[in-house]
């Protein structure tokens, strides 16, 4: 079979619908990601701490948003798989005709093709993060960065949600 | 100072930007989250995973797209935080006049208001899934589902960025 056809083909047991406008919220890009990978064929499946250096370049009225990162040693990168198809549903990972569900899978193929991902910061220069971790394209639109869960606790004071919890 | 106060309003500090539209990438709605929390003060800042069970109600055509993620323990969600404003690029959680970037806080108000948790799965019945660990309103729309990376592995064949590693 040709790498090609890994690109948009629907393989044998996968299912496609009819997708409803993608009109209910919309987003803005804030910047762009810059990877090593300019084919999806060689881009990693999941990205790795000790992976290549990548840039998150931010553009301009968010590069103030930036302030306080620098202090946290992993950050969540949020972006937008803008060349994934959105409407499989169902999906051969394996290509056997074995299928699984979209929300199942970590595939760039989702309704909402978001990818996240948690990455080591490397330095903030500017308007530039550098950071390990990422499995995107050269060229990924970037939506959010967070610190990570691991290492963030919040700065507000707590509310009562905080301490509710439910069957062990 | 008022509770209501806090829904809505500049601190001392903080700055508000003009935004672009929000056009760069369209949502699609996927369901609805069903949460303890109908009041902005009392939701949690983070949540746990020892939290009140919410319910995530999956709209078609995406309920087969749930087919597989009953064997994962951890599912990560993603939500659209539909009351927050998106403009403010720098915050004081504190109140107190310090200040720092959106992108150094997990707040909800940022310029896309995604909230990414990592949640413990209890069930899943039909279209809806149960899971402890949000920290979200009531009513919130969801976005996406995934298993959660720290228990899933890539099930598609490795590529040649999975091999590839950065400076140490």
């Amino acid at each position: 079979m040709l790498p090609m056809v890994r690109l948009n083909e629907i393989r044998i047991g996968e299912v496609a619908v009819d997708l409803p406008p993608a009109t209910d919220a919309g987003l803005i890009f804030i910047g762009t990601i810059c990877t090593p990978w300019t084919d999806r064929l060689a881009c990693p499946r999941q990205g790795r701490l000790d992976g290549p250096v990548c840039r998150l370049e931010i553009a301009e009225p968010f590069v103030a948003a930036l302030a306080g990162l620098e202090q946290y040693a992993e950050v969540e990168v949020l972006y937008w798989l803008d060349r994934s198809r959105r409407d499989l549903v169902l999906q051969s990972p394996q290509r056997d005709g074995t299928v699984r569900g979209a929300f199942s899978l970590r595939s760039p193929v989702r309704p909402n093709p978001i990818g996240t991902a948690r990455t080591r910061l490397v330095d903030i220069v500017g308007a530039t993060v550098r950071v390990q971790g990422l499995d995107c394209l050269d060229g990924t639109p970037l939506i959010d960065l967070k610190p990570d869960r691991s290492t963030f606790t919040p700065l507000a004071p707590p509310q009562p949600g905080d301490f509710e919890t439910g069957p062990a």
